[in-house]
């Protein structure tokens, strides 16, 4: 098939370097952006008078009828012209005749890539934000629904205090909201029209990108044109804040995995979010958390590839850059699917509140509570620090819990400072509902937490 | 030497694990912030009447006294003493007695060294802020200067089409104010104060954060108090933009070292930018930009470290995250570092303007004006690319550029549309000034562009 | 439909969850492997009695049976089977009755996948060894074509020394014979079974893995059952292989898009490896390097993807290894696919011999030849350095290359060491000639390199 | 201060750009190996006649008495000076005279680096590999401890198949003996030596880099001088190598840190590896396991970075290179660092047997040992499976463990080839004795896996 730049060429492309360089069976989707580009871009050239109206029409239509056609999948994508961007101007020109020839007028695809990628990265962010917003509501609810449920907290994965399983999952939600937050910046930067840019340089025709700029809802547009056909930040940007809210999802699916762990037992999932195994019947594998965590390491190295993919990268557009669709597209559809996946699993999530309180009387949790009670009675911070360490060890050597010694053995160890109240002090409710300060894990905070938290979740979205 | 939270052990820690575990030997360099995080808390422990007056002024006096001590070297760090935090802590109670023992009231090394690192990197966000818009100073200052000067621009690095240098370094800058934008973006998210949440779970005391927050000018607080501890987004999101910047540079110097070559010869640096070889005494090596280009990697590395020891990190504080301070500080230096001699370096940047205009005219690198020219004489797009593809191969064979091709040739190559003033229309300084649409490379748009650049640059830093 | 191990639960599985968990779509590209691994272990567990022969064949028929189908595309593969072993399993149950359901005695998913995966490892590790093979053959082919060709040497890409077109291409032959011995080292630890571990414990049947092992061609056995199922070394190992392999030629890339770039001129592609522009009719674009450029990022960023998944992973298997498919498909097509087209595109690579010895007149090229002759007549090398350095500073401010200048200068320069016969040394031909100690760049030498390489190619491929 | 390549140049180095660029902070660590190759390259020098012996002794005892000196840290190392190789020679001259002048005769700083280079990773392999053979006889030592101690096998966290404790350490053993075999493989492509490829093209000195090889004990020559001084293909696969290791190790601290959670309970490290907390009074955190699995990030970071570090550089040298060192360091130290501190720890190691067989008795783990059993007595395995399922759902149901069924109970769950044998069957001890082929869990298998091991260990380290 001829190409549309083979004019200067004498030798036909090799096939196998066809197939090589071909992007359309990966770049094919991008044909909603690179259809709606072109519709806004010869509108564009109506207005400034570089098409009459009766070829814009004619570009118009036959641009919509070839989408719904490929909507339909009826339309015959070929390999021998590269990319979503000739195979659809070929077909027009084939369907429209001359007024086809015409589209390419004052742009190139080197702008017109950067254009259809922009667009297809703006719509996933925005995916990308409303899958958060599901997620973090239902993980309000299941906050709400164990603001008083008491469990151990844990640091080094020992046990430290106890906290509300409640609290727990709002620190989950602080790193969804912040994942939002971070979106939602990267949209304004990636908001922006590269289209006018042509190969690098602009072009000679009297474009006017701000009606463009305008038909395509984009903020503003790209300053330079050398920067608007080289730059992918947008990619790396969306990328980076996929990445790291994939870490996030690993560190709940790594604590999930725990917790199904038959020596937990904290929660259970549904068994539809479970699997079984080909040989041990018994097994009842939580599946989903696990498999989220390993797909963190997709959108870490897709990230690296493409920092690896830009690193270097002389101005202005090199064929590299074909390499930038394949792993975005990777990052988008992976973040997406674990987030819909979660938030369906989340919704099932049961927690065994007995477990929970069980585990939470186990390792001495409450000591820094012992320590604080002898800092109120007069004791320096220091002094009760060292002195509840000597309680523990008493506890430790005769098989006990730090609560399960006596006031007498308590004074013995801890000084005359300790007095009957003490046991208050000791108790799983008592630690938890002291902690009463903003941010703390008392059951009072955590429900004005949950609340303040549905009002932001139900503000409108940032940047938009 | 005796351990603060010793009470519990029998055994003394192995001085191997204590030489490995023990982070004072770079932790130390947080001395400054852990000093005004310290002296904000005392300042609201006395605020909330858990000091009183005198303990808070030998607190905040004694901490003076030691900041001052470090400053001068006199300081002596103990690695028994573990970290910055508890060498600080130990040296207080040595000098100002019993007070020093109540400082810790209220809360955790958990919280104090979030608290320390958040310093820390707003410090280092505001640094980069500051490095950047200096930096963007001198290649606006270099884009005026060569505003008109006429260069190839590239695509593919084959000639592409004339553009001017300025226009070239104005896609430079544009990077570089993306990048500014997104450290201001992180900035808001880093700016929040943890202490308050303790361990993990807040404390018993009454401790009332905001003050803590307004005295060591946080923007907010943490919401939650586990992941107050657990979060370390602020650490990934600098070092994910430290990375992208660092991409942007490395695609300056890829162009600096090809500009500098001797095929090239578009620019000079000054001798102090450049070394010699040891062996062969001809030569002068872009040493800088080089080297430059090299620490890219350095920082994508941290960075893909940093997202590694995160993953499935179970909330909440792991001594995993004792690793998270080496890599930052590295990639917080190296940014810094590069920017800084960027600087100083383009400053002293060269452009041979005659060996610039000279390649410009190489490689048929009007043929799309050409192409231009014959669709405003009427033919479609897809029409004249193909006729200018075979002027091009025309010229090719015959060893000559396609604008030595006199008018009778381009016609019979392009057809009767060619005129008599297609000359104008293969110059390259015609070339250059058609393109004059907003983000265009000809002068006239380019020192506009500065222009509003200027302004941008002039205006508050975002996000202070 | 029912699950193989539904027998414990109640609930079936939840739609959203099989497609986000069924890993059919892109294991079932492992069905020969699984096939030829299931026909080993049926004939094993027939010769240890566990099947008698009639199973044994009914399962062996069923199964080749199905690899038909499979091969023709007539098999239906089905997501609610989860994945490529089941999806074969119930065919065969369906096809053979009550024998096919003996097959899976004595194994695991666990120990099969392990298996089917270290299968089409080794397969592409044989076929990464045999294209490598294939490219080093026609890089030698081009080094004798060019082994007395002149061109400059670069460091720091400033010419450095005058070498042969030859030798250069030697360098980039011995980048790819190290990535060959390299991938024939990791061969080794690949080929090892790792059934009879079953699910982690091994089986309470008789096998014995070690016939199983001789009908697959494996060099051994895992040496333990835990860790058989647990190991991912064989991905990372390939991965990182293959990672380093696309570096290499990463920068022969970079040579390759340089020496194309109309300032260079040192090399052409012929058309057939080019593309050209959309907009720019007179662009001729070298993809190919480009484009092999790029895809280094690809395979970069799925070693970091693997190494992210396998960090922390608790034994034995977990489902996140579900994840180690697609990065390491992709990586492996990537590697195979980038060296085809390598092969035949450096098959077609001309240099243009004038260009190149032009260019290495430039820069001063012979100084060190010239310091090596001052040395040779009794002068110290530091000594000799300095002078040869002010004599090319004395080309410089006269706008001449240092073999311009006349003897009676450089005796001016350089001292009375300078003989009539410096003329000689300052030659491009001599300098090169002169470097004729093992692995240097005369002539001779590089011819002598060519024979020892062809002698090392032709032998029996390590590890085989 | 002068520098050796100052005589083509007009204008001193910029201190900023001196400060920036200089190596010897870093690179000093690497005198010995600088020495070594200097006193081996004029003792050839000698023996080919380009030095006198009267000189080759100078220059020999000139760089025994300054690496005495640096020794001793009687050195004064200098940044105008660059780095360690300058340094060394200028001190040379500045103690010996002319004949210091000489050294660098035949050789460039490019070759040299890379020998020095060498020499230090070739070091470091076998300090990895002795370190490895050391925590390999201590892993050997616990798991001939614990052969027949029952603990719960896991897959996806949950209770699969009773293993021993003894097995499941040998599979920690089976990664690390990988990993002493692929640093063996990597040594044999470190140990070349690139001395006598000077700049990059060879020297016209008559050199004899055999004799050089002999002396630094190399196994052969780089074949290509430009290859020699690009290549840093040895630094990679060092790293890679390390960061595999390193998350080989993560995976055992992620066990290690589970075991030691109160919820676990399965081991106790001594207190001498464990530390307390800043408000905890009752705190031991694991924190050995905890950082080691901390610092895998790091390793990989640094392969990140180096892999991005050599993407897409052309040949020769660069000054990129200069960034190699400080990522190796900090990869090689972290390595040896985390295998020797683990070794102390696993000598400390105390599993708890008690508690390790109560958690193996739960979770049902000895199903598949009941349906192993129906298969046995003649059922399908498909259909065994599926009735211990059913058996399984029972239990589940009543809250019981399977092996709490009654014979009467399971022959009504799975049929009536349940026997009164099947209470062996069930048990911890019959189900770990049963599973007695090679790579199996069975006590007496592992006692002789162990032994095997015991011999490959006491073997010659491959490569040497």
């Amino acid at each position: 098939m001829a190409k549309l730049w083979g004019g200067r060429f004498t030798e036909p492309t090799d096939t196998t370097v066809e197939a090589f360089t071909a992007s359309v069976d990966f770049d094919r989707r991008l044909y909603r952006q690179d259809i709606a580009g072109s519709v806004a871009h010869a509108t564009m050239l109506a207005e400034v008078g570089v098409l009459d109206v009766v070829e814009r029409d004619a570009i118009v239509d036959g641009l919509r009828d070839i989408e719904s056609d490929i909507d339909a999948g009826r339309f015959e994508w070929s390999t021998a012209l590269e990319d979503v961007h000739m195979n659809i101007e070929a077909a027009l020109t084939e369907r429209i005749g001359e007024a086809g020839k015409k589209l390419h007028t004052g742009r190139s695809r080197n702008d017109q890539v950067a254009t259809d990628l922009r667009l297809y990265v703006r719509g996933e962010t925005d995916a990308v934000v409303d899958a958060l917003r599901r997620l973090r509501g239902v993980l309000l609810d299941l906050a709400e629904r164990e603001a008083q449920t008491v469990m151990p907290g844990f640091t080094h994965l020992q046990s430290a205090q106890p906290i509300t399983f409640g609290h727990h999952v709002l620190a989950w939600h602080a790193m969804l909201e912040r994942d939002t937050a971070r979106f939602a910046d990267a949209r304004r930067r990636i908001n922006r029209l590269p289209l006018g840019a042509a190969a690098l340089a602009g072009t000679s025709f009297p474009v006017d990108p701000l009606i463009t700029a305008r038909l395509l809802e984009f903020d503003g547009l790209c300053e330079n044109s050398v920067d608007a056909v080289s730059d992918r930040d947008f990619v790396l940007e969306f990328t980076s804040a996929g990445a790291i809210l994939m870490v996030h999802l690993s560190r709940m699916c790594e604590e999930l995995v725990l917790w199904c762990s038959p020596l937990y037992g904290f929660v259970s999932l549904p068994d539809a979010f479970c699997t079984g195994s080909s040989i041990m019947p018994q097994k009842k594998n939580p599946d989903v958390p696990e498999l989220v965590r390993g797909k963190t390491g997709r959108v870490v190295g897709s990230l690296m590839g493409l920092l690896t993919l830009m690193k270097a990268q002389p101005l202005a557009y090199n064929r590299d850059n074909q390499e930038d669709k394949e792993s975005l597209f990777d990052a988008a559809d992976t973040v997406r699917g674990c987030l819909a996946v979660f938030t369906e699993m989340i919704g099932g999530l049961e927690a065994d509140r007995e477990t929970l309180r069980a585990a939470a009387g186990r390792g001495h949790a409450t000591a820094t509570d012992l320590a604080d009670y002898l800092v109120r009675a007069g004791m320096a911070f220091r002094d009760a620090h060292e002195a509840v360490g000597r309680a523990v060890r008493g506890a430790v050597e005769t098989g006990r819990e730090l609560e399960e010694l006596d006031v007498a053995e308590l004074r013995a160890l801890c000084g005359d400072a300790v007095g009957a109240d003490v046991r208050d002090v000791l108790s799983l409710d008592g630690s938890v509902a002291s902690r009463a300060h903003p941010g703390g894990t008392a059951p009072v905070r955590v429900r004005e937490a949950i609340g303040a938290a549905r009002t932001r979740l139900a503000g409108a979205p940032p940047g938009r």
